[in-house]
């Protein structure tokens, strides 16, 4: 009995490290994947084509809140139309601007003709800042809408550790903070 | 006549050094040089446009299949139509989503108008990975052409300690693999 308990065990501690040893599919990623504590940072989110058959036509990321960013702004992008959502924040984040009282937490890309075909990808590109100093990662969940009306929801936690999820959220870590952040 | 000959070896060890100093020619070249092994990584091939006269109207990259990679995606670009090559592994590539059995071996860039001008260049971008865990280089041949027929081929290798060829082959240093990777 005990023998086999130990077979079993050891079974499962291989098919663990087999699973952990096999390289990662594409994933919606964010590029850097790191940058500094305070600092503005240009951030692009990687989005592949998964599908054979459908274009991805939507992408939303969610802009955490918790530290909030008081400056998020998007980059244009040619066939793609945007929107914005903002919250009224608990707390204003203060700048030397003066206190900010809202931020983004929404940013949607709508395609405008045909979106992402099978094979390709694209990067949504933001600039954000400054980059929260109390927390030492950011998560953005992000939802990708395809043409056939399937959504692919990016907003799985990657515990240190655990098997990588099927569909991590992208997540950015933050860095000590730099000498020079602008 | 010895003194002769040392003024002739001096001018040829002077001319040597100065061919030597000599700034490379603009080539195409793959940006980043270098990204770790294991990871997705976003590759954009720099093609300068070196005629006076002529445009560049078509660029083909081979992806090298020695150690495939299992995905590569291709980011579209206004005024160029893509196309993609598939080959067969004769090894499966696995991966966490399945086995990968085919890999892509070549794309195209093909300019629907006037291409790259005079006095212009372009980043051509892919997205690869997972990049390849027992090399420590990727070489990708790179094929140019002109709209007056012209074709540059920039498929050397470069030998490290030689002079660098005239048309040398993108290559991307493969570095140690980072812990996160992607």
């Amino acid at each position: 009995m005990k023998k086999s308990r130990l077979v079993v065990l050891a079974a499962l501690v291989v098919g663990l490290v087999a699973l952990a040893a096999l390289p990662a599919a594409a994933h919606v990623s964010v590029n850097p994947s790191s940058a500094p504590k305070g600092g503005f940072e240009v951030l692009s989110f990687n989005v592949p084509n998964e599908e054979a058959d459908a274009n991805t036509v939507k992408v939303d990321v969610l802009i955490p809140t918790k530290y909030p960013i008081a400056s998020v702004r998007i980059q244009p992008m040619p066939g793609w139309s945007t929107a914005v959502e903002k919250t009224t924040l608990a707390k204003p984040v203060k700048t030397d601007d003066g206190d900010v009282t809202q931020a983004v937490t929404k940013i949607t890309w709508t395609a405008d003709a045909g979106g992402l075909k099978p094979g390709e990808f694209d990067l949504f590109t933001i600039s954000a800042g400054p980059l929260p100093t109390k927390t030492n990662k950011l998560t953005f969940k992000a939802i990708q809408t395809y043409s056939n009306g399937e959504v692919v929801n990016w907003i799985q936690q990657t515990v240190k550790g655990a098997p990588e999820p099927e569909h991590p959220a992208p997540t950015l870590t933050l860095t000590a903070a730099s000498s020079d952040h602008h």
